[in-house]
């Protein structure tokens, strides 16, 4: 029985997260507000850090992503057709005796609010069929309150995308393929959230929706697609790793199989640049009774939290960070039904290889694009003859070289990944001194390019002068481009342990020989290592390039 | 009447702002949804850019602030300590005849919801009586949604930081003066949304709370309080300028009154420092009417919008960007009474310089502290003999070192910035050509900080692969480091004209010089300055030197 340990781990970094002001609990002091988590000084740089890097890896350092910060509140009609409002519950009983509320499928693992005891198991009472509960916020807009201005904070940041997606193609001189990347909170109000921040009540997403053209339209287009040497559906990880670097640079004659792959990817690469290896991630390829009736594949990311549950052999698959789906044209086919409003593209490329194509190719990839759209409308219960009419319209567009487009989504959960990260980096070191004493200390393994403080700055003494204010130069000469922390108090060695525990992947020490005590040394500073204490001796002058190397 | 000219140039900007992806409708497909914006491609890099800037001043650039990112929903307690359950509302009458609902104090500005009139002249219906409506946007938590669920969407960052004020202290290494920074989405159902971002309901705020120590305790410590040269309660802008320069560099025997005309003046500072030159800003000092009861002085920072009203020489005001309000101990206050927790800190040098101070010193500042208290207590509506009880009690903390801090606040809407920032960059330009055609065009002259593009990279031509090889090399020099845009399409002037319009204040041109063909010219390229069209050679090799000295 592991469990204990693990528990133990847990314990451990939530202690550490509220005693160095990572984490604390929302509204401590009115005795907290269950599934709700405040980040504290060195939380919201980490946090910043990992939302700023996504944005930058997603948005800036690519052509072919634009931005988008849409509200919380949204008009309800988004919730409609994005299924939210009719589907978006958990099923739960109520206890007529005990008055409780549980989720049907957690009945045997929630205590009973009224006594210290398992409902189901010993509060006899009878139960009601069970419900579905909404899982969105409600509120309302506007004065009156009335039904019609019932509005909801939105479950996840994607929709908003959707409903954007002709705005931001007219203006951001984007073409199919291309995406679309928002951050930014979300709301679920979960009947039990549970492990520390890793299902909680508000938390925050990254999500990009990246549109591709329809495989029927690379075809027309290309010939053909691209096949993925690895399918998609099953691969395992080892083979993300080997197989498929050759789908680290886009190729127009790629298909849904080759982006979803290319993004998962993707998507690792961030994950390894930000300090979690492979080894530390799993995999989950959600199987056909898995998917979302309109996901055609959903590869899940996990990492392995002390949480996640192990199998006999006391391996962890792991617990879900990003989930990058094939959501096909769904999306944009439910708001373009919904909103009235087309949602299909103009694409000359297809235009122009669409006049060119035989006949007999034209009919077969007009009838494959035309069954896709029908299943897709009779799926909805769009009654027959219009699902056959609509369908038949949808398919004419090809040749016209109009086309809805299809999307991959990579989804990730900020919070979540603030937690692996801490987990991750979360080590205890034990010394034992010459008196035969040890001690235990935390060292915060963050990745430079995450941790929230970069340097710390330390002047040998506080009460020399000239420390100080070299000391402060220094500060000074680093602040412009990083977070530093600027600590004159107690021993050096109680500072760099201080540093440790925050995470700070370099000191920087300022001592006589700083001040040129050993004149060879005029100028030079102290680096010291957070990882294995190791110290070496710089130039200030090469001291910012240095950090900025590292840390970038 | 100037009025529909400044209609027009609001008219323009919200054009330019949809159409170049700046903001959008949120929700546009479905109609919209009133008071509800959302941030297109270019709007999303200018936003971040303008909240990265601000938490960079104010926390990483300074020793003396800690950063929080607290949830949106928190306990209910905390709103009732802050007063906003009883006391965040506007007045309401409803029509009995139309059924429309109205703000009371606006009734003739309104147009009434069952026909195209104003309601009050037109639709003699009656009245209710006024009744307050709560700006709160409430929700449930949890499944139950019984009255001990109801929760609130935000109204302000504030409150946050208030509530969590001892976590930060105990784990930041902070001591009072310090401040506790925060940027975040706020929400306030609005009853009439209005000036397009100027005024809605979810909006995003940038606050600091600083704490600072009462004047009594900066008596005790350092004999005498620093007199302001200036009252802070009435001072011009023309001497903000000029007589306030040296509460640049904050001191240990400043009071309130000097840390809020400090805190002025930086964030003046501020603004003049991402292009709001003190000409477009306007300053309003509250008078005691307008001040909260709590409130000792606020400064608003207004900024010319377009709407704002103008006085009968065509001079306006302004609006209001940033409130900077001395707050006293009202917060703290309150939640140490709501919550029962201590929220006062310890001082040791307090302590020490109580111990030397004679007796009627003591007796003196113990006397002010105390009446202070027995105030705020007694406003707040505790019975007499409490408040006495309590005031003695908290004014014998003084001997300990102990006191509540008092607070400055520095509050700032990001929205409100955005749109200043969007009607001071936009700049139409009219141009005659040979043939007397004439032109105007769009330039928006954003600060080099905040821009959203910092530099566009054009080939002189798509169709030459060396120049675009050359190109693809320059953007990827710049990227790691600054928001660029790639564009090869259509002429030089066009895509200039482009740029202009996005705000970019850089484009780098790689022509045939660039590849050679002036010998001397070998990997050179053409900078354009986008506010005067100016253009000139520079080094590939030290181009990004270059730009990264402008944008930061």
């Amino acid at each position: 029985m592991a469990e204990p340990k693990e528990n133990l781990q847990m314990e451990k970094i939530v202690s550490l997260c509220k005693r160095r002001g990572f984490i604390f609990q929302s509204s401590e002091i009115y005795g907290g507000i269950n599934g709700f988590w405040d980040y504290g000084p060195l939380g919201a740089e980490l946090k910043r850090n990992v939302k700023e890097l996504w944005w930058n890896a997603m948005t800036r350092q690519r052509d072919d992503v634009a931005g988008l910060e849409a509200t919380i509140i949204m008009s309800p009609q988004i919730w409609k057709a994005s299924g939210h409002v009719d589907t978006f519950s958990d099923p739960m009983i109520d206890c007529k005796t005990c008055k409780g509320r549980f989720r049907a499928d957690q009945t045997d693992e929630i205590a009973c609010p009224q006594k210290p005891s398992k409902c189901v198991n010993e509060c006899h009472g009878e139960k009601t069929e069970a419900r579905a509960f909404n899982l969105m916020f409600q509120t309302y807009v506007g004065p009156t309150a009335t039904v019609a201005d019932i509005a909801y904070l939105r479950p996840e940041t994607a929709q908003a995308i959707f409903a954007q997606f002709k705005n931001v193609l007219e203006t951001s001189r984007q073409k199919v393929p291309f995406g679309i990347a928002q951050v930014g909170k979300a709301f679920r109000n979960e009947v039990t959230p549970r492990n520390f921040t890793f299902r909680s009540r508000e938390f925050e997403q990254m999500e990009l929706e990246f549109f591709i053209k329809p495989d029927e339209v690379v075809e027309a287009i290309h010939g053909e697609v691209f096949k993925c040497s690895v399918s998609s559906v099953q691969p395992e990880a080892a083979e993300l790793k080997t197989e498929n670097l050759k789908l680290e640079t886009p190729q127009p004659n790629w298909g849904w199989q080759a982006w979803h792959q290319y993004w998962v990817e993707e998507r690792v690469r961030f994950y390894e640049g930000i300090g979690l290896s492979r080894e530390t991630l799993g995999f989950h390829h959600q199987t056909p009774a898995e998917l979302a009736h309109y996901a055609r594949a959903c590869t899940d990311i996990l990492f392995k939290f002390p949480f996640s549950k192990k199998d006999e052999q006391g391996n962890a698959a792991g617990d879900e960070l990003e989930g990058i789906a094939a959501r096909g044209d769904f999306d944009l086919s439910q708001h373009a039904r919904f909103s009235g409003k087309p949602m299909g593209v103009f694409d000359d490329e297809l235009r122009a290889a669409w006049a060119k194509l035989p006949e007999a190719k034209q009919k077969d990839l007009r009838q494959r694009y035309y069954e896709n759209r029908k299943k897709y409308l009779a799926k909805m219960g769009v009654e027959d003859k219009q699902a056959e009419k609509d369908a038949e319209q949808d398919a004419n567009g090809l040749a016209k070289g109009q086309y809805i487009p299809h999307v991959i989504e990579p989804s990730a959960g900020v919070d979540r990944l603030i937690l692996a990260l801490i987990a991750n980096a979360y080590t205890e070191v034990t010394k034992t001194d010459d008196k035969g004493k040890s001690e235990t200390t935390v060292v915060m393994k963050f990745h430079p390019r995450v941790a929230p403080i970069k340097a710390g700055v330390l002047p040998l003494l506080k009460n020399k002068p000239e420390l100080v204010k070299k000391a402060l130069a220094v500060r000074d000469l680093l602040r412009p481009w990083m977070n530093v922390f600027y600590d004159d108090g107690g021993s050096i060695g109680r500072r760099y342990a201080r540093q440790d525990e925050a995470g700070t992947p370099f000191c920087v020490t300022i001592d006589f020989d700083t001040l040129g005590e050993k004149p060879e040394l005029l100028d030079t500073v102290t680096i010291r290592y957070r990882d294995d204490g190791r110290q070496e001796r710089l130039k200030i002058s090469e001291l910012l390039d240095f950090l900025l190397s590292k840390i970038r």
